[in-house]
């Protein structure tokens, strides 16, 4: 093939931006053939949308658009329980498919998606696109390579996801257990909950969550969480994140024996000791003193292709031309992570020990979902979601 | 009085750097007229000192320095444990006492302490010094003025308390149960333990600590800590410490419902809505986009006298020319909070309720304190501490 076929499940805010990219002709190897949404009103707002390519086929079932031979990839754009499902009845098909974030809602039908995958032969991505970002990957990179020692803290403030009452009485679905399994955790923080173990390179052993439900909105699901994490090596982090808070902040620090590595307002700073804080601290003969530390802004390539990025590296993945950036199956990692501060939060902020027990948290996130209140609301609707990627 | 006459007890490194500002002249209406401390050696290098004054009277025995009519005030700088008692025998004796922090080593003691003093007439105040900053000073002002609108979070990393195995090896008191009472709550980080109430103008109703004992250091106490809180309104903080990070971080976050207070690096910049926060979100008729944001530097008086501060506004104060600045039975706050972080930290992360029990956090410190193992080194050695106040 010369170019990928592109079909999108899920014309909401989400379906709608990367429409955008396809018309904008943002994805040079990729082209958009098919659009796919349950509702016909987001599928009639969509055929009025300037600069809709004329030949793109409509479907409201998604398999039948998987059937239909027009399409040899997809991008997942719906509910997050249907996630999983999804990806699999593409793969199934030998159909290449990106999923959006989360992977899933619970790791069980995330874990039984991977498993599958790997049996399969169509190539699977997670949308990650907060990966892209050159910061990011220039921290990962750094720890990987030993450049700040051994792992001492991880501090992640990241509060500037702030949301009105107005987002949330805006579909049916958000912001309750039945329709989003969750709330800032599995809406808005997905990307920094991958990142924050993509950047360290491992996860953390324990987990607690300390959420807070419904506390800024009315919604039933949390919109504030504080989470604390251990490492293998006894290295603690913390992990904050809120709906509720404006302007909110973004500051992402991780300190080791050999220095700090700092990110805000998307540039990065090492603070460089000279002599390892172990080593000075078990061979100083004073009390008082710091090891000599250097404070460098660390240069990184300046790529930070977002969304487009993940698109254009898995259309050209297909076609051969260069390796695939995210694997789709390392999305269990964040639902992990997610479902553990959940469960804590559930249980007065007991520790959670990972691997986490899929099966019990299930059945509790089962619980939620029977009193679950899905709300009544033109589900028709579609945002203009620019501004809502945080502020840096 | 034309001037207070001083004494100091305990001649450790504190007691050497107050000695230093009476030499200096740094106490305008106060002279340095006794020093004690019960180990000879220490006095012995005191003599030795550089411009101490002839006149000044060296004592082994404090109540004999309190009985001596040399010394109408007292600076307490003897270990933890000891600091109610020696402030009761000063006030009892109508000598005015100001006592390092902490106020005491548990709550039980300093609450008897507190109940003493407020049947003296003699003046009692506690070295907070840091609340002398006037950055801290202008956040409790901004915040009592209701400029933050309602608390959402408060935020302080405070991990630049950075101790070499030298420094715990130095004393043996230093970093047991039996000598001081704790690790770096007690000794390093009251202060920010005290400023953290007093900025904020309130104590957290629930604490939760997750301390880690001889982490960085072979020393049996904490020397890391997150500790977790929540306020009155719902309010959420978190508290992270440590001695065992170089660099290490001082920042400090306060968030509420019209904007964000940030102090960092010394100076502070106020995040101000244009709208309420929570006014925004209840009637903006859009899900994304936060209320309009100023980012201000916030001026101060830019006076930070610290200790000389402290000192010079009680011999000001006992000689009827100013207000006093600090009560020494404000103490109690820090004690309180550090009690309870600590005891969260003895039972794996249990949420503490303020008020906290007293007889119960005694009995599990004394139970720590029976297999507490004082070290056996030169406590005659004074280190240079001028180094030692955190970066910022």
């Amino acid at each position: 093939m010369d170019k990928v076929r592109f079909g999108i499940i899920g014309l909401g805010n989400q379906g709608n931006n990367y429409t955008t990219k396809f018309i904008d002709g943002q994805i040079e190897n990729g082209v958009l053939s098919a659009l796919c949404d349950i509702n016909p009103v987001k599928i009639d707002a969509m055929k009025k949308k300037e600069g809709i390519p004329e030949d793109v086929v409509y479907f409201t079932d998604y398999k039948e658009m998987l059937h239909s031979g027009l399409v040899d990839a997809v991008l997942v754009e719906t509910p997050h329980y249907d996630h999983p499902e999804m990806v699999k009845e593409c793969l199934k098909r030998n159909i290449h498919v990106i999923c959006d974030k989360p992977a899933g809602v619970y790791t069980k039908q995330v874990r039984e998606m991977n498993e599958f995958a790997k049996t399969q032969k169509a190539r699977f991505a997670m949308m990650f696109n907060q990966r892209t970002n050159c910061v990011y990957r220039k921290m990962r990179e750094m720890i990987a390579g030993g450049e700040i020692g051994e792992l001492q803290r991880v501090n992640w403030i990241i509060t500037d996801w702030f949301r009105t009452q107005y987002y949330y009485d805006s579909g049916s679905w958000r912001a309750t257990w039945e329709g989003e399994g969750g709330g800032v955790l599995i809406n808005q923080c997905p990307h920094q909950i991958d990142l924050v173990q993509w950047i360290v390179g491992e996860m953390p052993q324990t987990v607690r969550g300390f959420c807070q439900y419904g506390k800024w909105h009315d919604i039933e699901v949390e919109d504030e969480v504080t989470a604390f994490f251990t490492y293998k090596n006894g290295a603690t982090g913390v992990f904050i994140t809120t709906t509720g808070e404006a302007p909110g902040t973004n500051r992402l620090e991780i300190s080791g024996s050999k220095g700090k590595l700092l990110c805000e307002k998307n540039k990065l700073f090492f603070y460089k000791n000279e002599v390892d804080t172990f080593v000075h601290s078990n061979t100083s003969q004073k009390g008082f003193g710091k090891p000599k530390c250097e404070i460098i802004e660390v240069e990184t390539d300046g790529k930070n292709e977002q969304h487009v990025g993940i698109m254009n590296n898995f259309a050209n993945a297909i076609l051969g031309l260069e390796e695939q950036f995210v694997a789709g199956t390392d999305g269990i990692n964040g639902v992990e992570l997610m479902n553990a501060i959940e469960l804590s939060g559930w249980n007065n902020g007991e520790e959670i020990v990972l691997p986490i027990d899929e099966e019990r948290y299930l059945k509790e996130l089962n619980e939620k979902r029977k009193t679950s209140k899905l709300k009544i609301v033109n589900d028709g609707k579609v945002e203009d979601t620019s501004n809502s990627f945080g502020t840096n």
